[in-house]
């Protein structure tokens, strides 16, 4: 196995197989086939399969997938076998709402800092979390040695405090603000806009 | 040109160029070019030329695209050339920072209504809205015609609105419940998940 030649398609489906299975899990289930899985997630078995196939031989022909090991492997392979910290820069209405978001914790992450340039915001509380002041994200995300964040801000504002998180050391950016990042190819950035999404459904309205 | 053929992949991208040509027009730009384009979103600029071209032929070789014009065809292409009428279903942290979000009407979209089942929460006022009982969800979007639903709802509950909503007309769903959901083949389903999109980055930290 040659984890640089996994197509990111592929790469991108695992999340998927690993939520699925993670509900299964939750639900008392001990073993899955790729068909059950595929009915699930609206992709071919086959497709589930090979995807699979490519980090090792996990299931057994006619016994299927045991889901115990399955988890295992797949949170291995996608790095979530730990915890992440993550910060948030934004503490707005989508910055309290991630801040408070109860499903990070048990699928790899850990918010532990959220970042404001509003000094009226500087210093509220959102659950256990404290504001802090952007002025103080380089130095503060540097030292913890933080590689992901979570942009929730205007989208004026975005490239320059995605210029700041990368000098920080950050390598993986979730950006809410509904514009294109410029970064650095070792850095990842994933984008959520709902606007984007609707649409994307639009068109076959 | 025949829009059953397009491939999704195609639409899919259509909003980033959207998204991207009206920064361009609100900083006061006139015209742009394929190269530009690309640039911004870290798209090549023949993918971007392909992808524009199945719609007909919107740049001149040499002048670039006028963008005031392809702004108007690809509202059109995408039918964002109105504003639909979008409901929320669940007015936890997530519904709340949705319906309050800004970024909605300039990209054809109108939140109309939002929904919860728990009976403290209906009645509640969140900006222009009111929180309505989601034991009328059905009759009201099916009076109202609505075609678009958010669902910021707990996973448990995800599929059972979701039924809900198909019979009420719904064609497009956002769906932020970390669930992969059933539906009839003329509904589609856009899904927005951050622990699934942090965790199609960790693979490669």
């Amino acid at each position: 196995m040659n984890a640089e030649k996994i197509p990111d398609v592929i790469i991108a489906r695992l999340p998927l197989y690993l939520r699925a299975l993670q509900h299964m899990s939750e639900n008392g289930l001990k073993s899955t086939s790729s068909q059950e899985l595929g009915e699930k997630l609206g992709i071919s078995a086959a497709q589930i399969r090979k995807d699979i196939s490519q980090f090792g031989e996990f299931g057994k022909q006619g016994t299927g997938y045991a889901i115990p090991y399955l988890l295992d492997k797949l949170r291995e392979i996608l790095k979530v076998d730990r915890l992440w910290d993550v910060i948030i820069v934004g503490s707005g209405d989508m910055g309290h709402a991630l801040a408070r978001y109860q499903g990070f914790t048990d699928r790899g992450f850990n918010v532990v800092m959220i970042f404001d340039n509003d000094k009226d915001k500087v210093g509220e509380k959102i659950g256990d979390l404290t504001v802090k002041d952007s002025a103080d994200l380089v130095e503060k995300v540097k030292t913890a040695g933080i590689k992901i964040a979570m942009l929730t801000i205007p989208a004026s504002v975005a490239q320059d405090i995605t210029d700041k998180l990368v000098e920080a050391g950050v390598k993986a950016i979730l950006n809410y603000a509904p514009i294109s990042l410029s970064v650095p190819n070792d850095v990842k950035v994933q984008y959520i806009d709902p606007a984007t999404h609707l649409q994307r459904m639009t068109y076959y309205l």
